[in-house]
């Protein structure tokens, strides 16, 4: 049984009026999850005598996969220390004006670093989506559905980093940084949107 | 810190060659995140004063999201149950015509078996969909964006159920029952699809 011990605490805390686990962290345990099923499908190929063919470039995906999966799952708990700054910055005195503007920059430092939380699990997961085409073309026709599945929680890791980006930035005076990363971002939302299509509607076909 | 002992053993084991978990169990992991979102929206209105006017309706929500989370977590293993029992038809001896009668029986058994799974996955986050929508209306402004990442994620999850469903409907040979499944999960795809959409989009508005 799996659904005990820290996972299960996991899941209660993240459903509790707890300050953290919240939003930013579920979206990085989505997208590991979907990493996770990449690395499976790579995992049931290597070894296998029909694929010998592939097996060096699935080994190469795999090892991408699996360096993809150790950040999303380290930003499941980067996300909820992040929360915590934020928290502080808030509770900050704000009596004098010399207090109300070391509250002010305390804030703005603090959700610049929670901001970057959800813009890592972005960006990582802007990298594993590209690892989907790969594998279902060369890797183990038997786990089709599984390439599909992870390209579908991947996608809804960005959107929900996106998301959590996105709150972080409507907080940020800094302009110039927030036109920068919807600059960066932006783009790769319309991409993840396209290979995630495609990955889906290929699965399909196979199926 | 959460990603350690069975959350981590968890991922492990879907990214590892194990049979199982699989797809179907991470599907069912996704969609338990989306709704703990939801209930903790919930939890975050629940006792607040700006919000007594429709504390109420919010508990009648949250009791909602509550039993729908229990569904979702117990499918996390359920499917791993149900991948065995697939697993141990297709090794049952193929000799005799007999024999190959009752393993074709089994393999079709197990298949409905674990069709279930999945089918359980999606009719459950069909229902979990429709409740961000008050969440969103009525919920704790500041927590807008964790209703988005919850119908993100609420809506992979069907996804990926869906994709589980097919591809265990493709070795269905009752083709009554595979056109029945079909033609109770299509319209339930193409809703979720709609109210997600809406919802992001209100979330966008709101952030």
């Amino acid at each position: 049984m799996y659904f005990e011990g820290k996972f299960k605490e996991y899941l209660d805390d993240l459903a509790s009026n707890k300050p953290a686990p919240g939003g930013g962290s579920g979206a990085a345990a989505a997208g590991a999850l979907g990493i996770s099923l990449l690395s499976m499908v790579a995992n049931f190929t290597i070894g296998k005598k029909k694929y010998q063919d592939v097996e060096a470039e699935i080994k190469e995906i795999l090892s991408s996969t699996e360096k993809l999966r150790a950040k999303l799952e380290g930003l499941i708990d980067e996300d909820v220390a992040a929360y915590g700054e934020i928290s502080a910055a808030y509770k900050m005195p704000k009596e004098s004006d010399e207090e109300k503007k070391a509250r002010t920059e305390a804030i703005q430092a603090a959700l610049k670093t929670a901001m970057a939380v959800p813009l890592a699990i972005c960006r990582n997961l802007s990298e594993a989506i590209k690892l989907c085409g790969p594998l279902l073309e060369k890797g183990n026709m038997n786990l089709v559905s599984d390439v599909g599945v992870g390209a579908e929680l991947i996608a809804a890791g960005f959107a929900s980093g996106l998301l959590n980006v996105e709150i972080n930035l409507s907080g940020i005076k800094d302009s110039e940084m927030v036109e920068q990363i919807k600059t960066e971002l932006y783009p790769k939302e319309k991409e993840m949107q396209i290979i995630k299509e495609k990955i889906v509607k290929e699965t399909k076909g196979k199926i």
